[in-house]
């Protein structure tokens, strides 16, 4: 197969940024069905290791399906596997960067690992992190 | 802390039967911005590894967040990792079971590993596994 003109190579990244409104929020409670209390109850948030207005970390993580499914390495791209390390909350209306980079791409079998992560835009601290490795039959 | 009725202990297990309808495709699409081709698209399904009327990955994996968050331990979990192992495709219409089994309990920390898996409803074979270490001050 002709790798197309975005191929995509070990040591390559990609960024984006991002942020959570309370409407993202309410969207992925009726969606997903996950109405954990500790993401709408004040009084439960604060009494939670996270504190208040924090979103789902399984909202956080689409990110990483948006980027991957639609970006880098984009359309086509197939998951199989993605680690996900909570490591502190995500909140409402703050800014993040997603970034990714590539760690090995095996072109015989159209597949690249590539790590994963949310930090804080402002200070640069890691909010989410963990390694997707993916399939990209035109692309990797 | 006294422990509630429904505290969880190891070994405990629990299921969720599900499906997905083209309508929470269309509204994970709507959410995440991921409108990766391969999940709308019937020729580039068809051409893909997973085939058409796919869902995305991480539209699955909000099962787990939504029982984790909700019903087993429930309302108060926090999540610390979930690992994802992508091994099937699922898809629009199809039954599937979510299995939960508790693998450990870390009173101390409120914390417990947890198994995650869907599940073929039908034939019981294994569509996405991995492992959830979550926190939840009420109930572990």
């Amino acid at each position: 197969m002709q790798p197309e003109a975005n191929t995509i190579l070990k040591g390559d990244s990609f960024l984006y940024e991002f942020s959570l409104s309370q409407n993202d929020l309410d969207a992925f409670v009726s969606m997903s069905g996950d109405c954990n209390d500790i993401h709408h109850d004040e009084l439960a948030a604060t009494e939670s290791p996270i504190g208040p207005k924090t979103v789902p970390g399984m909202l956080t993580a689409m990110v990483f399906s948006r980027v991957l499914g639609t970006m880098f390495p984009g359309h086509g791209t197939v998951y199989r596997s993605q680690s996900l390390d909570f490591r502190r909350p995500v909140r409402i209306g703050e800014k993040y960067v997603a970034s990714f980079c590539v760690q090995e791409v095996i072109p015989e079998r159209h597949r690249a690992v590539i790590d994963t992560i949310v930090a804080e835009k402002q200070t640069g601290e890691v909010c989410l992190c963990g390694t997707a490795v993916v399939i990209n039959l035109r692309r990797l």
